[in-house]
């Protein structure tokens, strides 16, 4: 290994040891499966990191920002990998800071209805101490079994529970992180109200790596709800499912309101035949957890608003059992259309009022672009991931699912819409979040900057992070 | 006037007709009207501006900043002028520039459940344009009456229904705002989620005019919950009190929950007898908006955790007019301590296992200062409102006053609290929130550069803001 050492892994090796990093793993086999996330394999670019640094404490993030910094080496900070858009990526020649190792929940007080943990912290380790204490903490990305709380600290992530519960910064009250001199920052506090100075804890929070690396997080717990209600609704248009969804979001508070698109039902349908009907346009899946006399109000509600904007099937039950097999088919939805061939995993978000002709257009994108194009989400946020399935041994095809993938963007920014709704900006679409971003890119620009004067933390991973 | 108008003034006027902002107020008479806000009066500078600047569009908002710029004088921006903190007082020779004309709710959509209105609405106006579509605008700042939205926004004001329904920022999606060059900036969006950039639209929200101008905001809109039950109890010790908090916020999700001290209750009792018990240390309030029959078992539940913490008296209803008048005597906390004497309002935030803490050092501290402390406040959310009340003809007075005040930011602090919980900054809490921010004063100071180079923009109304 050494013999094919660059200089500049040399030095990092050397500042490692001098500033009490540990040792760094150079092993290139190990490095290997550090090169990239689960974003769109082949499709964007995963360098060989120089080494791999997996700190436990918070100093020795510090000693590994210090040795890369005087090396002169990017850094890459990694939680668990399961990003979707390449943020975790790595660059030929970089430092990759692994935050698995740091997986301590430092502090969960259900009085205080807070929680202190370390960045490597699985969402559902997190999950399930609260839930010991009867409490939730809310944000529940679909990665949530093998996600970290620091990665989705770093993509402000969001989840099937947003629709009620709001996404990860609206839980998070304050952070550590470490900046780019090494030097330790606290933003935010332990309370659950306060105004003192800019908000940096919102500002960390969504920022992929590129301004500090998130070494410790306090977030909200909040009671547990009550049992949930659940509803399962086939349409044969897309349209009355775009009603059903208006009528539901203006009305009532779902804990969870998703859709899926024909396309998706048949790659479910052949994946686990359950009866779903092949003919419907549109699915969508609703919970109520508003409690057992009005979350059964709300759900039968639900089903009525479904049925008047024209739904031929409603199915709703009160039991949680049944009610997992209701939405059965919705956590199927990707591995499903991940049968059909590579899939490129899209993330837009539009008003609600723009979901139908986000689908309708997302149709006509499939058509013309020659493509398949299975369409799930977060309707009731007006969240939805289009998923273009490819052949990725066929240049043509990749080419094909590259410009429906473009066109989808696009149509979502034509909407009124947002490139990612909750992915985060990553390598996979860094174009179109500068042209999102027009009016205040300058700003992006200079407050990278300010946290990272040398451009060292997860360059080139944003528009605004480059100089 | 024109005889006594200084060069700089003269200035002033000429850029403003010049870039077309229209005339500016320069009556010596109106000037004064506009020279502070609603804290602690004749305790904090309030300078006498130059003219005054009352635009109905963005595009005159640009030109007066502009003609500010160039004139090389400093700006204050102002809604309603309702803020305790200074963050609004004038500073000699500055401009003025109050959004009170744009008053405009220029969308409400019911179906995309968004609003966008210009700085200068009312909170109750967006309130009540949303209840006509039977939806909620949640942020309820006690001052909703008659603060703007643009304050609320300047401030991440809070109110009684955060413990259930969060804050200003947590309501906010997007804004519109002019920069300190006179550009106009755009910054987050129209849809409920979304994660492309730096979150500027929360690093402007609660920025006390230091950053940008808002010029327009869009927020988010829920369903209007269902009829509330309310909760009144008389607690004989105020650790019992604590408990109560405790036990209701582990389990529940009040839309209410709020307390009273001694002091307090005393003090309401005098202005509007209502048989408070005098000897009770603490009274807690609460509300549940869980719906008819979920609600009714939520407020009995609760009143039960009353009564098992040691509440001697709880009374409960369903009716919202007798809910009303349970909950009337913590509406008159703050104008029956007002009649007592001149008050020095405080905002501190503590974790929630503090509260008892914070009130038994409050208690301390009013003694030890020979000073009278009524404290009412947001206990569901640790959200303390200590009410110093003192003869303002009495220098001494004052000064113990101000010494108690400083105790209580001080022993915020020591609580793992913070020094301002809704109310913000300003000039009232500068020291304060710079030991508070220590860790992160020079990051907060280069933003502001960033926004505001020239330091132009509310110049000196926060620790960071100064150079």
């Amino acid at each position: 290994m050494s013999a094919t050492r660059t200089d500049a892994t040399t030095a990092l090796v050397r500042e490692a040891a001098a500033a009490g990093a540990g040792r760094l793993i150079l092993d290139p086999e190990v490095l290997a499966s550090y090169r990239h996330d689960q974003a769109a394999p082949g499709l964007l670019a995963a360098g060989t990191p120089a080494a791999v640094a997996r700190p436990t404490t918070t100093a020795e993030v510090q000693a590994a920002v210090r040795a890369a910094a005087r090396a002169g080496v990017p850094i890459v900070p990694r939680g668990a990998g399961s990003g979707l858009s390449g943020g975790a990526n790595a660059i030929d020649g970089c430092l990759v800071i692994s935050l698995e190792r740091m997986s301590k929940i430092l502090d969960l007080d259900p009085a205080a209805l807070t929680a202190t943990v370390q960045p490597g912290v699985i969402n559902l380790a997190l999950r399930k101490a609260a839930a010991a204490e009867e409490l939730q903490y809310a944000p529940d990305p679909a990665s949530y079994e093998f996600s970290t709380i620091g990665g989705n600290v770093a993509t402000n992530a969001g989840g099937l529970c947003c629709v009620k519960y709001g996404v990860t910064r609206d839980a998070l009250l304050g952070l550590e992180a470490v900046r780019a001199d090494g030097e330790v920052l606290r933003v935010g506090r332990a309370t659950r109200k306060g105004v003192v100075g800019y908000d940096l804890t919102s500002l960390l929070c969504g920022s992929e790596g590129t301004l500090a690396i998130v070494t410790e997080a306090t977030v909200r717990l909040l009671p547990m709800p009550p049992a949930a209600h659940t509803l399962a609704a086939s349409f044969p248009r897309l349209d009355a499912a775009g009603e059903a969804i208006n009528a539901i979001t203006r009305r009532h508070r779902p804990s969870m309101l998703e859709l899926m698109d024909r396309t998706t039902i048949g790659a479910v349908e052949t994946l686990q035949p359950m009866e779903l009907d092949l003919d419907a346009e549109a699915m969508l899946f609703a919970r109520s957890d508003a409690g057992r006399f009005e979350g059964a109000e709300e759900i039968a509600a639900m089903a009525k608003l479904c049925e008047q904007a024209g739904a031929d099937v409603v199915l709703i039950t009160d039991e949680e059992a049944e009610g997992q097999l209701l939405i059965a088919a919705r956590r199927l939805a990707l591995p499903a259309l991940e049968r059909r061939g590579a899939t490129l995993l899209d993330d837009v978000a539009v008003p609600l009022t723009a979901v139908p002709a986000l689908l309708r257009g997302i149709e006509r994108i499939a058509e013309r672009a020659g493509v398949l194009i299975g369409t799930f989400g977060h309707a009731g946020d007006g969240n939805m991931h289009p998923t273009i399935v490819y052949d990725q041994t066929d240049a043509d095809a990749v080419a094909r699912a590259r410009t429906a993938f473009d066109a989808i963007l696009a149509l979502a920014l034509e909407l009124g819409g947002t490139v990612t709704g909750e992915h985060g900006v990553g390598l996979l679409k860094r174009d179109a979040a500068a042209r999102e971003l027009a009016g205040s890119l300058d700003l992006q620009r200079a407050i990278k900057t300010v946290f990272d004067p040398a451009g060292l933390l997860n360059p080139d991973k944003a528009p605004w992070a480059t100089s």
